[in-house]
């Protein structure tokens, strides 16, 4: 048994989404696209003794994240788990799939479980469905770069392509938005308008393509607040192009777009890989 | 059309490998695994007038790659290709491949293609396929890490899984072999060893299973050179774990097997991410 492991797995904002549930949640999940991030979750697992309970701190509280846990008990494992984000929890960048999935990496690689990276999906990803804290983010974040999911699911089933492309990323948050709420609630509309979202992508896999289909996805699944839109229309007032996090009060511009629309925003770039050990 | 775009690919050096030809070379190539490389082939494309001819400059000399030539025929794009590889062609590393997969990333940048990942790797691959120069290091590059083919063929036929880890690698490259005499010749020897390599390495995804199958591999498939051979014997000698890049003629060991063993290696490390544009 290693001392620890410490994983990165990149940040994720999904700009449109259609739900598709299963019994099983490996094969529950979401098809949509979005952009992986190169500021996310770092997270160590260290052993601790069997007897005792696993803990997980979070920037140096102790909290509880379901999947987390669903991880650690899947894995037959003891551990202590500090994570380090450089994102927000529930504001619309998967940091509990981030987190779950980083777990499982370093996890495997402690414990020496022997795991595929493939299983280490299926594991994380299913414990994040089961939780309800999201549909397809961690499927993203094991690809990096900005994924299209075409069909939902872990990668036993999924499907995934990409867009070739790589772009600045600015984003403004205001504040938590609560992804079980949503997705408990009726999501037939939601679905429709991310299904038209996925086609238009398909049809033409491009960075404007994808900001053009997630801001109409926004809109018409009536899932905007005040603040995103009033900062989504800001953007376009300026000549850019902004959309929503999903699911977050939260929203993100490709090149300098909330910079140009006089906003302070966070910067970062897609992430070129997915999720990583140290 | 911009003036011009760089993409940068992996290496990569397979272990072991089975042959599954298809009339259809899209849905042709490999099982079997690899470790891709921190040292790659780094692709700028430029558009060239459309009355003349496309151009491929490698190091500074003029010369002709099959699958290149087929990767612009198939985007209908005249360019000046210029491929700046840090590794050797034909001795293992998969740079046929990449510089196909490169000029098809930053080919579809230069002239708007709108194509997907996915698409531009079928591409790429059917064009290595086709020319005979590889069976399987596209779709590894594309992916990145220690990947694990396990169905062969492009991304919508393929399966694909990997071993979760980082290493150290090591290589010495004794000169070329040429991989179209090998595959044209009697492969099922080989693809009987490359089944078995790749059941072992399913069953426990881990470094040490796949260098230990890479190296029965190696031995059965009757492929070893006299340099590698010897090389490999005076790295077990000294307890660590060499095998050969298929193919090419050479040895190759993560950590520090070769250093070890009185060799001066080259020296990188898995590459985390798949094939990008800078």
């Amino acid at each position: 048994m290693r001392e620890e492991a410490t994983a990165f797995v990149p940040g994720h904002i999904t700009g449109f989404f259609s739900t598709h549930p299963d019994e099983d949640p490996t094969k529950a999940g979401s098809r949509g696209a979005g952009v992986t991030l190169t500021r996310g979750v770092e997270v160590t697992v260290e052993p601790e003794p069997t007897e005792s309970a696993s803990t997980v701190v979070l920037d140096g509280d102790e909290i509880e994240i379901e999947p987390v846990t669903t991880v650690l008990e899947t894995l037959e494992a003891t551990a202590r788990v500090e994570v380090d984000s450089e994102l927000p929890l529930g504001a619309g960048f998967g940091v509990s799939g981030a987190t779950a999935l980083g777990t499982a990496l370093a996890a495997n690689r402690v414990f020496d479980c022997k795991l595929s990276s493939n299983e280490l999906v299926t594991i994380s990803h299913g414990a994040e469905v089961r939780a309800g804290t999201g549909l397809g983010d961690v499927v993203a974040q094991a690809h990096g770069g900005v994924p299209i999911r075409l069909e939902p699911g872990s990668p036993q089933v999924n499907e995934l392509d990409a867009i070739p492309a790589r772009a600045r990323v600015e984003y403004v948050s205001f504040g938590e938005l609560s992804t079980p709420d949503v997705l408990s609630g009726d999501t037939d509309e939601l679905s429709a308008a991310g299904t038209e979202a996925l086609s238009r992508v398909v049809e033409e896999p491009t960075l404007l393509s994808f900001m053009y289909a997630s801001r109409l996805f926004a809109r018409e699944a009536g899932l905007l607040t005040e603040d995103v839109a009033r900062a989504i229309g800001d953007v376009t007032d300026a000549g850019g192009q902004a959309s929503m996090a999903m699911l977050g009060n939260t929203v993100f511009a490709l090149g300098t777009g909330l910079s140009d629309a006089g906003y302070d925003p966070d910067v970062c770039t897609t992430h070129p890989a997915g999720a990583m050990l140290r």
